[in-house]
């Protein structure tokens, strides 16, 4: 009746918390910390020094599996596979303390990942976001994404994409090609343009200061950006959570955000490929969805995307 | 594309917050407190003594239009009602702090205006909820519950009522009412069941710990209930609060939960009468949704409702 889908995760309920609700620092050894490599499973993939063993000192970016996966490897429908991607050695919690060529090794590495996957015949999507900070639901402090690769697609995604073709067929262009023209020419929802990107305050914001990067280009997967193109990229995600910081929309919370990667599916009855525009969404962690929002699905947002998108530019 | 709905309510920005993240005791005077009746807007209704005046001591139950409204009243398609029921004159937080004869105050409010506004053909849906503690959305901590009357329906909403009716027209009979039968045969996920309701933990279920309450007779509408019927509601939503609360769910949070009221429209273009069934729904804030959530539209869940049943049966 609902399409809602739910995955049943009983092994996450063990999983250790470092931070406490208030985000203080961390009180264990963090496994993600260089040197601590025993602490994780076993590597998946990494980039590291030519002469550094897996497993050892000498890494830029390490992928391991996550030690509490939502999914795991199996037979049935509701299985999959969850990775944690480490962004860095060192102990920082936010993009903006990475510098960029760390933010390069990062979407390197999803690229990498990406690509590895859409060889695997029993993942029909990959999700890879971020929880930033304890009030986006992290549980621990060192920056790193997550990766879930899922035999079948979230019932809302399907919906859109089947959505996206039926566009393209009826206009002979992608939807988001279109609406990107038109927000660039109307510019208040704007935030930042540059040579292969826009990045703007969605018209349909969520949540305040909410923020999409889309490549000006018409590609339907992450994976298909051109590796030149990844050090602009990086540049202007680490700016636009700088941004972030710097305008006033935290309040007294302590910084958090989350950032999803919407890219193609690696499987689906219809074709994408002119049909879906890949983009990261950056959703801050001002408030929680309570009440009004479970209740009706509907958001209420206290800052329009005009002001948000201009509080953002000017916050640098 | 992808039916999302927005409402950009800037004066919410301003909105004081008597907690902070942690849930420590107010520190300002409570606008909900019985003598503090001037520091909130003019009372819509309430349930008071003979002898006293409004927005004067001596109430039980007493609604005013929120301070910082989501929605306000006007011509537009975004415009409604917002208002703040508070449950009670006693400075107290949870359900479970509140006595019977007060929950039943509380739940009889709801019932009124329900009714008033349903002769108000401004309004097509009313949606009734209480935020409690600060993690589950919560800014102020006397217990209260929130009404919104909006002049459309959300758009999971309208498509679950279409759905529903064609459940009912095709096997002639809600499919709650169905569905309630089979789940009472199963018994796993069964809470408890009184007289006049069932409590499970639904099948579907999207955070650890969540509960719904049904009528075991088909109606609707929340406003339909009758009278008598009411105070066997209010000792079971009570019991059911302290039922989490004794559950070992919250970990080391602080307690947290939302309640929707889940009841049928007041205008809608198809007939609902026959194929919706009131009830609530009890959310516990053990998690925030984050990354994985808002990137797919899925939830994780480390309970499976089978083991939160048997927990919360236990409880008691």
């Amino acid at each position: 009746m609902t399409d809602r889908m739910v995955i049943v995760a009983e092994e996450r309920a063990a999983r250790p918390h470092q931070f406490d609700i208030t985000d203080k620092p961390y009180k264990d050894v963090c496994p993600f910390c260089e040197g601590n490599e025993s602490l994780t499973p076993s590597e998946t993939s990494a980039f590291r020094r030519d002469d550094s063993a897996p497993n050892s000192p000498g890494w830029r970016v390490r992928v391991v599996p996550n030690k509490y996966p939502a999914v795991v490897p199996g037979d049935s429908k509701g299985n999959g596979l969850h990775e944690v991607i480490i962004d860095t050695p060192r102990h920082v919690l936010s993009i903006s303390e990475l510098t960029p060529s760390e933010v390069a090794d990062m979407l390197a590495m999803y690229r990498l990942r990406l690509q590895a996957l859409r060889a695997d015949s029993r993942w029909a999507y990959v999700l890879i976001f971020k929880n930033v900070g304890a009030a986006a639901g992290a549980s621990l402090p060192h920056s790193h994404s997550q990766l879930v690769a899922m035999p079948f697609l979230p019932p809302s995604l399907r919906q859109l994409l089947h959505r996206a073709e039926e566009h393209t067929k009826a206009h002979q262009c992608c939807c988001w090609c279109n609406h990107l023209i038109s927000e660039v020419q109307t510019g208040t929802r704007i935030i930042e343009e540059t040579e292969h990107f826009v990045i703007l305050c969605p018209f349909v914001s969520r949540f305040a200061g909410e923020i999409e990067i889309y490549p000006k280009i018409h590609q339907s997967c992450f994976d298909q950006i051109d590796a030149p193109v990844i050090g602009e990229l990086a540049e202007l995600l680490r700016r636009t959570v700088v941004r972030l910081e710097k305008a006033v929309f935290w309040m007294k919370n302590p910084l958090a955000y989350n950032i999803v990667l919407n890219t193609g599916p690696l499987r689906f009855e219809g074709d994408t490929s002119q049909s879906f525009h890949w983009h990261f969404s950056i959703l801050p962690s001002l408030a929680r969805a309570a009440g009004f929002e479970w209740g009706t699905g509907l958001h209420i947002n206290p800052i329009s995307p005009e002001q948000a998108a201009k509080r953002l530019r000017e916050a640098l």
